[in-house]
């Protein structure tokens, strides 16, 4: 008799995931058997993919170990980490590492500890010499993802929530972003694994946990259980096209961008909209724009010298960086 | 003293889609006043749209009329829809028409009354000689159709909405995607205008009311009051997006395909994923398979011919389409 679906399902995701970790492995000719770190906060996603990682990876001749962070942001966080810890090790992996982070403030609470947490599990990679780190993501994360990103209304690349590997040479890997929710912590039920619901998960102060208790299951009350499964599709397909259009963008960059850095106005009037205007948030950005400052509108507004030239004045974008457009040219100039 | 702001930002809509109609107009050489009309349920936002183009079709010398449908789905509609044709009258619309449809079954009640109303808006248009035919949508109902796009889950094309002309020659026309719903409502308050509240757009049995007053209520609450804007914005970035990719598709295809109108299969792996699936997915269409009942899980299996090649079968597709692989090409036959 096999594992209970749950537990093959979060298997067979770890499994796919290390097979492909053993391929760029191999491909580099690195020697000895890769180390695959799971990344663990003790709850049911990241319990699970750890039990998932470490059934599998001995087969494949892979080692495996864990790490978990102390964010250090409540009461007793330090004790909660070193029980991650004990849980791993019980799990045989090894190494664990206990890494405790300060988070700072910017960008508002979510994104500090998020940069805080991937700035120490860059650091304990290098430390080990890890090939990779599995990221306990869900496809409901993925989901939830999707919907920040529409809220944000800036385009199909923020609709394209969170990459099944990202980072240096794809180092963080989400075998789970296929996997819901309820199958990893069915998995951790079965394998009587013990799991830590974070309180910041069910705070609403949160926007993403407002979203997962309250505008989902809205969501799904409305246009039926199918929501979360059709977000995360909207997330693959998004991706693969904001990357072809990307790519398009970058070779029609070249035809009518001059030695002087001013741009072919018509040239650029020839192009799609979707790729022109890729081609001016590029432009922009390479002129010192902080990409992060840059909406659609202003955009929009440098996309008019183009199509609705009637004499326009310079445009004032972030970073000091000025666009206007000279007879048949744009000149886009920081200072 | 000018008109009330929301009154204001009507007329405004109005007339720079009055302006571009006119300019198709003088572009095809016709002659005489361009008639355009206003399709009218007596709704709040389609009686602000047919105040504002009485208001200024005249300015401009262009003749405003207004249709109005009785789809024959509640007792007393034939009634109801003389009553709205009194009121287009009233604001001196000439000519104003009542259409009298039946709605099918096919493809469920709001599928079925949609198309029964644009044959019948088609004809009328066709009768009269008319330009322009106006459609009440507002930005709130363009968010609402992103939501139902994304739930179906099947790319961007599907969260691009509704276009702001759309039909044979750009036809249909929608002056309103910009300006919200209560502005619509606030317009025909301050003009007097008597408004009829369908009463389908309350009724939780239909999923567009549903997500009206249940599920983006839900959203804003979780992620502000920007997300009707915000996916609006995120309706005109797909659209653009995925025309400019049907683009790409459209070119990329005849390098790929044959005379015998087989693929080459090293052609197509060559392509960005985003691509390939498009010349995939077309030329399936081409082959009889039904555009509506071909999925991303069908396109995905045909690319797998491609991307993951290990012998598999031939795939079977909607509409008695094969899809296999012979050698180093794909064929694709009915039949």
């Amino acid at each position: 008799m096999g594992p209970h679906p749950a537990v093959a399902a979060i298997r067979l995701a770890v499994r796919r995931v290390l097979h492909d970790v053993l391929n760029h492995h191999c491909a580099q000719d690195r020697h000895g058997a890769p180390l695959v770190l799971v990344a663990c906060s003790g709850g049911a996603d990241s319990m699970a993919l750890a039990s998932a990682l470490a059934f599998e990876a001995p087969k494949l001749g892979v080692r495996a170990g864990g790490v978990t962070i102390d964010h250090g942001l409540q009461e007793g966080s330090d004790l909660r980490a070193a029980e991650v810890a004990l849980r791993l090790r019980a799990l045989k992996l090894d190494p664990v590492d206990v890494v405790s982070v300060e988070v700072g403030r910017a960008g508002g609470p979510e994104a500090a500890a998020r940069d805080a947490r991937y700035a120490a599990l860059d650091a304990t990679a290098d430390r080990h010499g890890a090939s990779a780190v599995l990221l306990g993501h869900t496809r409901d994360d993925q989901a939830e993802t999707v919907l920040l990103g529409l809220a944000r209304g800036s385009g199909i690349r923020s609709l394209s929530g969170m990459a099944a590997a990202a980072g240096t040479n794809g180092r963080y890997r989400r075998p789970f972003l296929d996997v819901d929710r309820q199958t990893a912590r069915t998995a951790c039920l079965i394998q009587a694994l013990p799991v830590w619901d974070d309180p910041h998960n069910t705070d609403p102060a949160y926007t993403r946990s407002r979203l997962r208790h309250e505008g989902l299951p809205a969501l799904e009350k409305c246009l039926g259980k199918g929501v979360v499964e059709a977000l995360a599709r909207t997330a693959q397909l998004s991706r693969d096209d904001a990357d072809a259009l990307d790519a398009w963008a970058a070779e029609a960059e070249a035809t009518v961008v001059d030695e002087d850095g001013t741009l072919d106005a018509a040239g650029l009037f020839g192009l799609p909209p979707a790729v022109r205007r890729r081609v001016l948030r590029r432009a922009v950005i390479a002129a010192g724009s902080p990409a992060g400052s840059l909406f659609a509108r202003h955009i929009e507004e440098v996309d008019r010298l183009i199509t609705a030239w009637r004499g326009q004045g310079a445009i004032n974008l972030p970073g000091r960086v000025g666009v206007r457009r000279q007879g048949g040219r744009l000149v886009i100039r920081q200072g």
